[in-house]
């Protein structure tokens, strides 16, 4: 089958294997793929990742599951052993073993088809396009922000970074009825935004004045953590969302005087995601700047980094 | 009156008026007073403080209080205005005004005589010594932290550090009847915990298997928030106590990808650190390493940074 295959620090179109479903696990037909930030950041290096890129798929189950045969799916990420300590208390998303599709040591998604388990499976209800279903992991991280931070709508949150991840974080907090702000260098994004009637302001005209109760950094910069500690209060909550290297001075001491909280947030509920996309509470088809099949996988992830890009979706299959 | 004076990047002992209390403040003779690890931070720069230096004091009450007048006192180091945002919202220790004893704005108590309002100050308790008392700014700081975390005896607990701060803080914590492993460099400090039967381990013997539930970062370091990355378990917690500028590259990667919680910890509850000194609770006699009187203040400064010092204090008045 084709995939996109990162090898030795250089990512190609390869004709590689196709991957068999062993006992507990599905082998899916991919039908559509996302690109996302984190894929860009392994190409730079993030992870040691070697193998088919790719996290982001909605597709169809083929073999390895009889409940599932035909049903389109989306996958949970984390494939995990059940077993360690992680898994035992309830944090298997964590799991000391885990292998994650497309990030570290399994094969991904920018492929013909794809193998995990069964259990990682979620089945897509039919109001819900291939389009708006391929954005169910990155939906899910942003509802992870809910899970962690209790929202009060008396409070005032930032939402810093407007790019894919910023997107879907506004949105998600837009729904608490909080005084947000969704805060950005992109124009175009910025302007998706407030076509959503989230309010939004640039970086440069919003003051660090330490006055916001919640600040979630989107910005995928090493940039972005400095910012936040000029926007939020005293005793005030930070969540990390970017997992870059921070290059650099940091000056942490303000958060330790200002008695900052930092949370790093990773993957979320899948569940609320598809719901989410299945009752329209979150609109994603307007992020999609281009489909582009998947032997043309190189040339995409190229595009996903162009600043004028919002999402790039592979096409794969039926 | 004698001071020690910070100015312009220079620290000297001089001659400077008395300070004069005014409405609602205290003029308090210094008794005894305490060289802390932001004294020492101060003198390389941070927080760009001029003037008298110094936080840590137990001292008489000799004018502006009916009430206080004649009693030993230790004092709050935060003054506040009573009116902003946070005041307002009972986040006075973090009032957008604040002057701090001897850190910001305001002299401190490395002189013969230092003025604070009134309300900062608490009166110590007969059973309480001068060398006690002076120790209550540092440990209200310790008690900061079982504030800010709910510590149950189940819980796996690492102070990482065992300077001036990170000795107070081990001996808060270990009442709570946590697990808990105080990990240090230094084998004299070591050896005081080991006396007080609490458990230790040296950095280098310490796995960073990222199993604990708590890392308290007393290191004053650079390098502590990356160490207790490698040993807080994911969806753990870290408290920073550490207020130095973090340099290089700080891998905050691994905070966002475990999901770790990290929380600034700064000043504490004055009342509870004299209650512990009070029931003694808490030992501090055996951390002084060295009584210097005011008049040799910049040679104690200068033997505080030494690594075989502990606590130095300075003598100043009957």
């Amino acid at each position: 089958m084709q995939a996109i295959l990162v090898e030795a620090g250089k990512v190609d179109l390869r004709e590689v294997p196709q991957p068999k479903a062993g006992k507990g696990e599905v082998l899916v037909k991919v039908r559509l793929a996302g690109i996302c930030g984190t894929d860009l950041e392994i190409l730079r290096g993030y992870a040691d990742f070697q193998g088919v890129l790719g996290h982001e798929f909605v597709g169809t189950v083929i073999a390895g599951s009889t409940s599932l045969e035909g049903k389109r799916v989306v996958g949970e990420i984390n494939c995990v052993c059940g077993r360690c300590d992680m898994c035992a208390s309830g944090l298997s998303g964590h799991c000391r073993k885990r292998t994650v599709l497309g990030i570290a040591g399994r094969d991904g998604a920018f492929a013909e088809y794809v193998m995990l388990p069964e259990r990682n499976c979620l089945e897509v209800p039919p109001g819900v396009s291939d389009e708006e279903a391929v954005f169910t992991e990155p939906l899910a991280a942003a509802y992870q922000v809910v899970r962690q931070v209790k929202i009060e709508p008396r409070m005032s949150v930032i939402v810093l970074g407007t790019g894919r991840l910023g997107l879907l974080v506004a949105q998600v907090l837009a729904q608490t009825g909080c005084r947000l702000t969704a805060v950005g260098r992109n124009p175009k994004t910025l302007g998706l935004l407030d076509r959503k009637r989230i309010r939004t302001a640039t970086v440069d005209e919003t003051h660090r004045n330490q006055d916001h109760d919640l600040v979630v950094d989107c910005t995928g910069s090493p940039e972005g953590l400095g910012i936040a500690l000029g926007l939020v209060r005293p005793r005030g909550t930070i969540v990390l969302k970017t997992t870059c290297l921070m290059k650099g001075d940091v000056d942490l001491a303000q958060a330790v005087v200002n008695e900052v909280t930092i949370l790093g947030s990773r993957c979320g509920p899948f569940g609320e995601a598809l719901n989410a996309l299945a009752r329209k509470q979150v609109e994603v088809a307007s992020m999609v700047t281009h489909v582009v099949p998947l032997a043309e996988g190189v040339k995409a992830l190229r595009l996903a980094g162009e600043p004028d890009q919002v999402k790039v979706l592979l096409k794969v299959g039926e």
